[in-house]
This record gives structure tokens, sequence and C-alpha cells, in this order.
């Protein structure tokens, strides 16, 4: 049910306890599904509730110890975990944080410090009074950050963690292929959408969390709003940028399609952006490092042109839509096999922007495609 | 594009102002989708994404301000926001920390109180250590709670916020009523849970963003897991809950099928279920408590049967999945016309649980169910 094998979760713990033990953690406090899920297995979209908070504690020895609300019990003694502990959610007195703070207090010494994820693309899933009241109901001692210890764990991903991504891929690529059967001149770009989410569930979705796009003449003016009940005409620049999720692992990259001929400039760019991602992935190598990708496709997409304001041209992914690293002149992370990125090159044509993304698999050799890789020239409805 | 009048954001944040003044708060600091949302009309699905952290300042006095990766600038300068202070996120060295620091500096005396929510339901989506970073980067001011200003204003909708609530309950409606034709004796779950989710998209969802249910013998053993590839076959009772989006609001309700004729323990458990939901409609009227409205339920439910450990018979609901109030014995809460209620009670047969939902609105009379109201009888499939 959880997918992974108990050795996986295992390995997993034992590598988190490794790094506690250089950083002098005496326990791991984790409040996203993210973290829970990836040491327990623990698949629910009951998360998209954000009425009760949920914990897990890694301690510095043994299994890890869930503490979370009564309704979660039944599904989470399915996964590996055995130290279940359970409170009738919601409490308005007392939602968890005496039940947390005595386990916390059970597994760790006095002084202890207790690595709570703290830093870039993460959050503390709980109400800021529970954690203030957590603090001082914990004596003498301390939540700390977790040095990056999520961070690098997650960013590198199991063979199994691969094997369920380049599945999401596949699906995905199964529904980009059937955009021709649901979009055309005077199709409303909201059904559009609609009837792509469809596609994605009927090729083995488990659901769509995300689908970002946009339609309009040459290009688009951003990425991320909402589908308008606006109709595809022609030389409109349809994209359409799905994360769907099959157990539990998301895919992220997009397609473009000209809605009739498309322009020379709107050819130009979409050669220009498959030749910036063919850029990186050509160097994407352990090793290099996320900045390097950055600056390999960044050359080719300011060559004369201007790039957009994304903040970034790539990412991580996995359990969830974008992870670290990110593909910024600023990220030195160091490429490891394992590690699953977008490449993700954006650029402005005539006030408009395109954008188009891969998803990668990083080897000891050379990288793999997870979408599969297109031409550069942009496919016409 | 935003769906709501500059009128109707206007008078939400005269509506905080006032209730800021009377609590000695100089600003609050909003990071969570549903509070931005509220103040400014900003829809997008990126959150998702959980790299950028995004900041909504509202002052004393004024129009809010919006700090916020640039990539989202496009999106909220369609709104009724003027002033948009934008970073190039993510920046790993200072990710709008001093941006946002420097604005509630400005927009702030010293000394003041700048009220971030803090209670429960809520959570604050900055890394930890960039709320550490903040507070000391904003000298004589301090963050501290917001008294639950958001949950009171956010409890109370507006006409039109319950006419997109309403709309999303029509759009259920109409797929459940179609599940007839993708549910039968034979059909793997996992496949009836995809193609609901496409009966939703196809009735008007702009997207699904929760669906879990159950399909066991006589009930089910919880209402959170994931689908399996079983299939159904004849004395299963089949249960669909599912929290659709339109226009960025929620429906959140049920309904339960027997594969084949429903024993008399689960037509009588059905019944039991309907029965008490209607109970608790009965109370629901303006100055009755959340309180009130379990105990409507739970006196009918543990009637020589057993309660199920979700916690509570029904919450709030809007923007989010579930909100404020909680249908607890400890939430005292006052019910007040324009609150949308889930009325969700469950019971236990055999070792199993059966749970049903509806949404209901709060006016100055008699509640009105926005969810059509279902019989006593369970259906067959």
């Amino acid at each position: 049910m959880t997918g992974f094998t108990p050795e996986e979760f295992a390995a997993r713990v034992a590598r988190a306890q490794h790094r506690m033990e250089a950083k002098g953690l005496s326990a791991l406090l984790l409040t996203t599904e993210p973290e829970l899920r990836y040491f327990t297995g623990y698949l629910t979209r009951f998360w998209e509730s954000p009425t009760r908070p949920w914990f897990l504690i890694v301690p510095a020895t043994g299994k890890p110890v869930a503490v979370i609300p009564s309704i979660g019990a039944a599904l989470m003694a399915q996964t590996w975990i055995d130290d279940i502990r359970t409170w009738s959610a919601p409490d308005l007195e007392d939602d968890g944080v005496t039940l947390l703070a005595d386990t916390l207090t059970e597994l760790t010494p006095d002084g202890a410090e207790i690595g709570c994820p703290d830093g870039h693309e993460t959050h503390v899933r709980m109400p800021l009074a529970d954690l203030r009241r957590l603090q001082s109901g914990i004596g003498a001692r301390h939540i700390s950050g977790d040095h990056g210890i999520l961070r690098a764990l997650r960013m590198v991903k199991s063979d199994a963690e691969v094997a369920r991504i380049r599945t999401a891929c596949q699906i995905a690529a199964r529904a980009f292929a059937r955009v021709p059967e649901i979009a055309s001149a005077g199709v409303a770009i909201d059904q559009v959408f609609r009837q792509f989410q469809m596609l994605c569930l009927e090729e083995g979705a488990d659901w769509v969390p995300y689908l970002a796009g946009g339609a309009e003449q040459g290009g688009y003016t951003d990425v991320i709003s909402p589908a308008k009940p606006t109709p595809l005409v022609a030389g409109d620049v349809l994209m359409l940028d799905t994360g769907l999720v099959r157990d539990g692992y998301f895919c992220d990259y997009d397609r473009n399609w000209s809605v009739g001929p498309a322009s020379a400039a709107v050819r130009d760019a979409h050669a220009r952006l498959i030749e910036a991602s063919d850029a990186a992935f050509d160097q994407a190598r352990p090793g290099a490092t996320a900045s390097q990708l950055f600056h390999a496709m960044n050359t080719i997409l300011t060559d004369g042109g201007v790039g957009t304001d994304a903040g970034r041209l790539g990412h991580g992914l996995g359990m969830s839509l974008t992870e670290w690293p990110s593909l910024i002149p600023g990220d030195h992370t160091e490429l490891q096999a394992g590690m699953v990125l977008t490449l993700e090159p954006g650029v402005a044509v005539n006030g408009k922007i395109l954008v188009h993304e891969e998803n990668i698999l990083i080897t000891e050799g050379a990288p793999e495609f997870l979408s599969p890789r297109i031409g550069p020239e942009i496919p016409e409805l």
C-alpha cells in the first residue's frame, strides 16, 4: 500500500540518523506532508484540510514515532510505523501539543537539540501559538533547524522513487499527445484546461494537483494565471504545464502549441528554448552545479533575447511539485546521481513569454529524459 | 477575473482594520493562500509549489500591500491591489525577508504589534529561520497573533462567496448523480475515483483538489485512504467525498451507494445518518452553537450505536476545504447568517463505518441546503 519496502524506509531513517548524529540532533520533528511521507509512506489527500496538525518524530535511534489525529490511525497502521500516538483532533484546548511535548520529552534527553526543517522551501505546519507552547512544554530541550538534513535526503531519489516519477511523466506524455483532440481554434481555454485534466486522469493520473498555462497571441503574459473562458484563436500560443500525481509522485513539465501557423518569432523562440534545455541537459552530470545549468540555458536565452522574471530556470521534483535545488545563479548545489530536475527555460518575445519544461534524471553517466524530449519545431493545432 | 468587486475587498479590509484597531494591531502579516486571496482576489494554482513565500500586509489604514515573488507580479496587477513589491525568488541569501522587513518598518510605527494568524487551523507559510530573521529585522516591532481576526472574518461569507460555494455544490450534485454511469460491481475502486474526478471536471469543476472515500463490505475502514485497485463487489458500500473547486471556492460533501442490495444494518445506518444531519439542520440558526449541532447529531448516532473517531461531525467551508468552526463538544462558536457548514455524521456498523455529509448555509431564518438533501434510503448500484 505504501509502495516502498520497509527496508527502503529503514535506510532513509538510518541516513537521517547518521546525519543527525553528526549535527548533534537528538530528534527530528516533522510537520508537513512530504516530510511525514518520506519516512512512513503515509499517503492521503486529507492534507488538503488545513484543520489538523500531524507530527512525526525521528529519534536518534529506532523507528519514527507518529503523533497524529485519531482519524489517521487506521491508515498509519498500514505503514511500517509501530508507535502511533493519537489524540482526538481538533481539540481547541490542546491540539496535540501536550502529547507531542510528552513524546519528545520521553524520546530525547534534557538539553536535546530537536531539528525542525527551517530552511528554504520549508515551513512548519502547525499554528505558531502551538509551536511556542511546544517550546515551553519540552523543558530544557530546544527546537532548532534540521541543518538541511531533509533537503539533502529528499533531493536524491531512490530507484523506486525514480520509477514513480517516470510513470507520472509517461502518463503526462500520453495526455499531451492527445491535446489535438481537445484544443483548436474556437474552444475556450478554461474548457481546454478541464479537458486536459480529464485526459491526465484517463491516462492514469491519480489526481492533478497542478495545471497552469496560458494562451495569447504570439505567447502568453504569465504562466500562473487560472484559465479564462476566452476561445482560442489563430495565432495563439497555447501552453499547458501540469503537475500530475501517480502513487504520490509528481511530474512537472509543459508543452506549447501554435493555434494555426506560428509566426517566425514564435518558431524561433521555441527553437531557442529547446536549444537551451538541450544545452543544460548536456551538462547535467554529477559534479556540475545547479548554477552551471542555469548559465548553460541563460547564455542561449539572453543572446539577443530577453529572459523572463520566473526567477529560476528549473528545479528539483519528486513528492512535491517543486523541490530543491533551484537552477539559479546562486545555487551551487552539486548534482548527484538520483536527482530529478526540471529544465525550464523561458524567453520573452514581443512583450509576451514562452516557457518550455522537461524532466530529467541525473545518473552516473549521461542524464536521462523522463519526459519525452521534443524537437525544436512548435507543433500546430 | 477576481470575481468580486473592489468594493467587496474594500469592505473586507475595513472590517479587518476595525478589529485591528480594537486589538491594538498596526498591521496584519499574512502568508497563506486563502489569507492573501481573501483580501486581494489573487487566485492561482501556483501555491502548489512550496518554493516561494508570498506576503500580504494589511496596514492600519489604506489598501493592502503585496510583497511577492516577481513571477506573480503580472497576475497580482490584475487585482485591486496597487502597491506590489517584488523580489526575484528564490533567493537563497534573502528570500524576500529584507523587502518584507523594510515594508513593515515603513508601514508601522516603532513599537507596533503586527498580527500574524497563529491560532487553530493556521500556520505561517514561510521558513522558520526566515520568520526569526524577520523578527530581528523589524526593530522595535513585534509579531504577535491576529486575535482571531482572520477566523472571524472568513467564517461569515458574503453573498458573492455563498454564490460560488452554491455553484460548486451544484457541480458536485450533477457528478454524484452520474455515479451509476461509472461504478458497478467489477469496476476497480481506483478507476471509480479517476472517473469521478473526470465527471466533476466535465460538470464544470475548475479542479478537484480533494477526493476521498472507501468501498468495503458493509461499510469502510476509514475515509482518508487513497483508492486501491480492488474491484467493487456486491455488498460493498461505496462512499465518495469530494472537495471540488469552482472560481476558487469549495464544496465538501459525500454520497454513499450500496453495490447490489444493502444489508439491513447498512440501510439502518444510512437512515440514521440522515436523521442525524436533519436534526442538526433543524437547529442550525443564528444563536445556536457549533457544539449544539454536534450534540444534535451525536445523540442520534450514539443511541445504541457507536461513533467514529473522526473527531468532529462537521465544519466550516469556503476558500479552504475545511474551515472554522468545528462541530465538536468544545466549540461554542455562535452561528451567524452567512456561515457555510458541513454536517458530517458518522456511525460504526459491525466494525466498519459509514459517513454522510451535507453542506448548508446559515441564514437569518431557516438554513438552506447547498448540497441537495437526500432521503434516508441508501441508493443501489
